[in-house]
């Protein structure tokens, strides 16, 4: 039988309020078994780049990551973020180590190639180096990822959150039982977005075929879901999205997707 | 007979220059066996401070480390100079992890007493986790040290890199045939500061009190000089002072130091 390994993604909203933070610090910790931490770094980049007079660039609405962004990007992630997590995880006797992917060549990633828009510094996902991640498991510490990837030459690159997490959980799926959790505001799929009691509590793929049908997987849950059925079609055996309650195992309102 | 290892800390004035520190990583890249590498992160802290509109807080001419300043430390030390590190040794075939004090509980501090001056959120080292460095290492991994700790309860520390160097190489020295490489600008110890080929190549303790009698040691290579003789009194086996070349072994103009 293969140990259990689960892997956390936490999102923005969390991340921003101190408070928050804390409470699902204290959750996290208390997962049992081996764990591995994603986080992002919500509106705090956004922040610190107004504060230094450096304009947000969008695209069609999409945020373009320049040179001064990435920047941004590596000191609110993988600084700021990246060690004041740790740092409180050591408090609560987790042995957490902080990595982008460029540490230990932990995530390989390329440069998105330019289409209709040049997304600038942002990095689409080659490879997991599951054989470093399974050795630092093995000595009994617990990997905390910021978004970041690297280009094997040099460059850092922005990587979506969402995506680090699904890929970690493929990469080590051969080797360990592997359940994924999205943790963020919402307490998972919701029927009704305005009814936070209206939770789809379980979905396969025939019933995500239904509720895209039907619209009630939208806007930017596609594509949040979509990361997780292409996790689950590459043997991760669980997928769950909810709040921070969902990892206490204090509820059972949240929702898990199986194939 | 013991395997050798080399703890190498780069200076302020080679980080904040783009091309200099090309060149110190390539030399550092080359450099044979295991290695660790330690930073600070020179001005650019002081840079990002400025403009974000926080002053820098000088009590007798001694930096002090607000809440404000350790999370710009936390930024720029932890996030944007490691990481940059990290991604340039990745592209010179150098599998580089990077970490604080609180990655993998590496080096454990205490916030500075208060005695005359509260320096602020400044630690005083503990002890060095060459358990975890070891497992590191052995899995062929470079761990890279930016120059912050942790005091076990949750807060990140300032941190003088000279002393991690040190406190690092001492902890190693039991498991390992340890040499401590102080990399600046200077060519080494000079016996006459405006003649740069004027490096003292050999100083044993005796010259050292020689030295310090003279006046030829004094302002900043006092504490500089101090740490050295402080590792080799405690099983350090060689601890050596030089700009970059020292490292490409293209010179002999560098000082080395022993009991």
């Amino acid at each position: 039988m293969k140990d259990k390994l689960s892997i956390v993604k936490i999102g923005g909203n969390v991340i921003e309020d101190e408070k928050a933070l804390d409470v699902f610090l204290t959750a996290f910790s208390k997962v049992e078994g081996l764990k591995i931490l994603v986080h992002g770094g919500g509106k705090l980049a956004t922040q610190l780049a107004t504060k230094l007079g450096i304009a947000s660039k969008l695209i069609d609405g999409r945020r373009i990551t320049d040179k001064d962004t990435v920047d941004i990007i590596t000191m609110v992630y993988g600084g700021l973020v990246n060690k004041k997590i740790v740092a409180q995880l050591q408090a609560k006797k987790i042995n957490a180590i902080g990595l982008s992917g460029a540490d230990g060549n932990s995530i390989q990633a390329h440069k998105r190639p330019i289409k209709d828009i040049d997304y600038g510094f942002v990095g689409d996902i080659d490879g997991v180096n599951s054989e470093l991640l399974k050795n630092l498991l093995s000595i009994n510490l617990t990997p905390i990822f910021c978004a970041i990837t690297h280009d094997s030459n040099g460059q850092l690159l922005n990587t979506n959150a969402d995506t680090i997490a699904s890929e970690i959980a493929i990469a080590m799926a051969s080797v360990f039982e592997t359940t994924l959790y999205y943790c963020f505001e919402k307490k998972g799929v919701l029927r009704d977005i305005n009814d936070d009691q209206s939770v789809v509590k379980h979905i396969n793929t025939a019933a995500y075929e239904t509720l895209l049908s039907e619209g009630i997987i939208a806007d930017g849950m596609l594509p949040k879901l979509h990361n997780c059925f292409h996790a689950l079609q590459n043997d991760v055996a669980k997928v769950c999205l909810g709040d921070v309650t969902m990892l206490d195992k204090n509820t059972e309102l949240f929702t898990t997707l199986t194939l």
